[in-house]
Formats: C-alpha cells, sequence, structure tokens
C-alpha cells in the first residue's frame, strides 16, 4: 500500500463499539486502534471510570485519532443505544434467560447484512474486571461468545473487540481467501517445461558420469524425476532451477576440472 | 464452565508462535496470555532484545504461567524452527519472491491438516517496529497476511498473535457455528399453542370493549395477530406472555375498576 492515498484507502463505517464503564484508559486506546485496523468509526464509553477525555487513552490509541476524535460519552447504557436498532452482548459466561447465543462469525454476518439494509447496530462490551450485568445484557438482542480454551478463557477488552472488529471486517469481504496482497500466480508447469528440464539436468549430470553404469541409468532417472515431478514446480520456478544448472554445469567446463562423482576427490568438485 | 475441573479443560497444543527479536518484554506477556486463550503452548522467542526471563513479560501474561514456562529462547531463526516441517511467515507488507500468500483462515486450515497428520509447525512474527526481514521470510514456507483496513494496516504483535491463535482455535472446531455455551432452543411454537395465546388476550381484551364495535373486531384482530405472528415465539415465550396476559386481566377483574379503553380516564386505569 505504499504510496496510495491514506484518505481514499480510509474505512470508517459500521457497528458501533460499546463500552460499558471501561476501567482503563489505556484500554480503551487498544480498543480504538483494534477498531481503526479493522475499519470502525463509532466508539461510544458508558460511564468511563477515568473520565473522559483520556490522555492514556490517546497515547495507547496509536494514531487511531479519528477513533478518538469520534468517541462519544453516555450516563446510561440505555442512552448510548438508544439509535440502534440491533445490538450484540459479549459474554465469556452462560446466561439465563431467552437470548440466542451466537459465535462471532455468525454475529458478524447478521451485522453486516443488517448494515447493508442500513440499520444502526452494535456491539456491547463489559468492564474489564466483571464483564457485563445480566440486566445490560437484557438490553441486547442476542448473545455473542468466542470459542476459547475452557481452561483460559478470560479475553483482555481490546482483545474482544479486536477480534469482533476483524470478523466484522472479514464478513465483508468477497471471498474469505481475498489478502490484501497475492503472491505469485503458482501453478505447475506444463510438462514440456518440465521435460527440458530433465534433459539439461541429465545431460549435465551424464557428463560427470552421475549414472554409473548403463544398468542403473533408467532406475536413478526414475528416481531423480519423481523428485522433481512431485513438488510440481511452475514455469517461473523451473527457470530459477535451469539457471542453477546452467551455472553449475558452466562453472565445472570452465575450469576443466570435472571429476566423477565417486571419486575420492569428487565431493570438493562444487567448492574448489 | 463453572465448577469443572481445570486442568481436564486445559488445551496446549498445536502450532509454535515464534516471535524474532521481540523488543519490549511486555508484548511477550501479552503473546502468551493470547496463546493460553485459544489454547496454544508451544512459544519461541529469537534474540529477545530485553534478554529472559522477564519481569515486565510474567505480569503482561496475566494467568497464562503455563505458556511462560515453556518459553525457549534462541539465538538464531533458524535454530528455532530447525524442528518444524512447515512454517507460515506474517507480514502486512507485499514481498518480491515465490511465496504463495494466504488469509488467516487458509493458513489455520492448512495447520491443522499437518497437526492432525502428527507434523510439528510454526508461525513466525516479526519486530515491532519493522516486522520480519526478506531473509527470515526466506526461511518460510508460506507467507499469511491480515484483512485489514488499508489506511491503517499495523497490528500489535499481541494482536497478529491473538488473531492467529484465535483461527486456529476456529480451525479445529467441528460446526464455525459452535459456541461454548448454548441459548435457549428457541423454535417457533406449533400454531396451536399461538392460537390459544390468541384466545387468551382476545377474550381479555373483548371484557375491555378494546375492539370497541362488531364492524371493527375483524380487522383489529387481524393487525393484533399479524403483530404476534411475525415474532415467531416460542412455546416458553408464549408461556411468559401468558403469564402477563393472565396477570394484567386478574389484576383488572381484583380491582373492579375496568375501563373500556377510549374513556377520558382509560389510560390510567393500569397505574391505579
Amino acid at each position: 500500500m505504499a504510496g496510495t492515498d491514506k484518505k481514499r484507502d480510509m474505512i470508517a463505517e459500521g457497528p458501533a463499539i460499546i463500552l460499558c464503564e471501561p476501567q482503563l484508559g489505556e484500554n480503551i486506546g487498544m480498543v480504538a486502534r483494534a477498531m481503526a485496523n479493522f475499519g470502525l468509526i463509532d466508539l461510544r464509553l458508558v460511564n468511563p471510570r477515568e473520565g473522559w477525555p483520556n490522555e492514556k487513552a490517546v497515547s495507547a490509541a496509536s494514531n487511531a485519532h479519528h477513533v478518538i476524535a469520534a468517541t462519544r460519552v453516555f450516563d446510561t447504557l440505555e442512552e448510548a443505544i438508544a439509535d440502534l436498532t440491533y445490538c450484540f452482548a459479549t459474554t465469556a459466561r452462560p446466561r439465563d434467560g431467552h437470548k440466542q447465543v451466537r459465535g462471532p462469525v455468525e454475529a458478524t454476518a447478521e451485522l453486516r447484512g443488517r448494515f447493508g439494509a442500513g440499520e444502526a447496530t452494535g456491539i456491547l462490551f463489559g468492564r474489564e474486571k466483571s464483564g457485563l450485568k445480566n440486566e445490560e445484557i437484557d438490553l441486547a438482542d442476542e448473545i455473542v461468545t468466542f470459542p476459547v480454551n475452557p481452561a483460559y478463557a478470560s479475553l483482555n477488552i481490546a482483545q474482544a473487540v479486536l477480534l469482533m472488529s476483524y470478523e466484522w471486517m472479514k464478513s465483508g469481504l468477497a471471498d474469505p481467501a481475498d489478502t490484501a496482497f497475492k503472491g505469485p500466480e503458482i501453478t505447475p508447469a506444463p510438462k514440456e517445461f518440465l521435460h527440458g528440464f530433465f534433459d539439461q539436468i541429465e545431460e549435465a549430470l551424464s557428463q560427470r558420469n552421475y549414472f554409473r553404469s548403463a544398468n542403473k541409468t533408467a532406475r536413478m532417472k526414475s528416481n531423480l524425476r519423481a523428485v522433481f515431478t512431485r513438488a510440481q514446480f511452475s514455469v517461473s520456478e523451473l527457470d530459477v532451477l535451469r539457471g542453477i544448472i546452467r551455472s553449475l554445469d558452466g562453472f565445472m567446463r570452465k575450469d576443466g576440472k570435472m571429476r566423477a562423482v565417486g571419486d575420492e576427490s569428487g565431493d570438493k568438485t562444487d567448492n574448489e
């Protein structure tokens, strides 16, 4: 992305992130950073313990100034979600009641669908120590919970926001295997390229008596071809290999000190 | 999970997490915590700048003592991955070369398959400031990168480890919609339960002259039934609603002050 116009690439949309009585400014800052990483912008705080604005939040937010600048503070959770039509509550603990429980992938798919339909949605996160109270969860439409190690289930609040933000971003990808940049197209070369490589390497090895005796040649060629076939080399990879063989072959011939493999000094040949 | 045996539920397996020259102990601790959250155990450090063991790492690791205790330190990346058969390198920047680039879902599916076949695998993470060097990426088999906001692509190292650990955990779920605990089975009630509710509420409303006149009754019942039909209430939800109607109805009759809706004092009836 180097050199692209940052303003143009900026993503800033999607569900609101609502933190209920967050305790530490540093965590709020890390939440803002996680939101910026995955294109969210709407951060709402209910009664932050250290007040707002908060210096520690700003410094922990790294460069996520646009999220910090847009952050709003509310006295009650009811006010914070007044304009939303659909909310998920995050919790690591089973709760009584009539609410459906979703995993993050299903939950963000639901949010993405509602976003597409123009709805304003949100995700509620609880206090660092104690999470959401039952009466706060009552205000949400559904519950979302993370698949965690049962013996070690407690997620940091910024990590929980990060995972939901990440799944939100993924829910908007046309193809989940899409990546921001691509590796080279690596498809196996048509066989004629492989056969050309076999000709080259077998000729070079033959010059050095690699195949030793006529009755071993077929078996040794078969082994060699099997090794280079299984790797499914692409055309450009075979080009690299041909260059290597050409270089080794050329060096040996220029030097004029070719020795058959198996001679007592043969192993040193390449290093001379 | 309250009350279950923590030792029994502990997950500690999967790919190694290899940090190349991590700068801050605090980040190493947060990496350990993220690994513990998603059941990973094998943390390897190449030349940590602040040395090892590290007090700040221990304190940032929260309760992930088992990961910190198992952490190993190496002088070179080659030594750190010597026993592994397959490595991913994480990077946010396109790199030259022949390597395939995967998203986290594809990458962890690959790792999960190799894990099932008994292979030892790993994921490489670079320095906080500068990531992995090209020659370090050369030692990996493939590249993995995250779908991020192009204008705000820089992930904290602990967040990057968290996302890969989370996807690793998800790759082991039989059904990605699985959650650690379930909400109630909410299926729409068979129609006879809904019709029973209609009978009850319409009878109670009828007593209060809610339907006003015979020529409006059909239309008003139709509207009422439409509202309660669309919500697709379950049997247990209809039980809650029937209890509410029963309570309202009972109160009114005991009190003996029933007034038809539309009377000047009618709106206050419920609050008397």
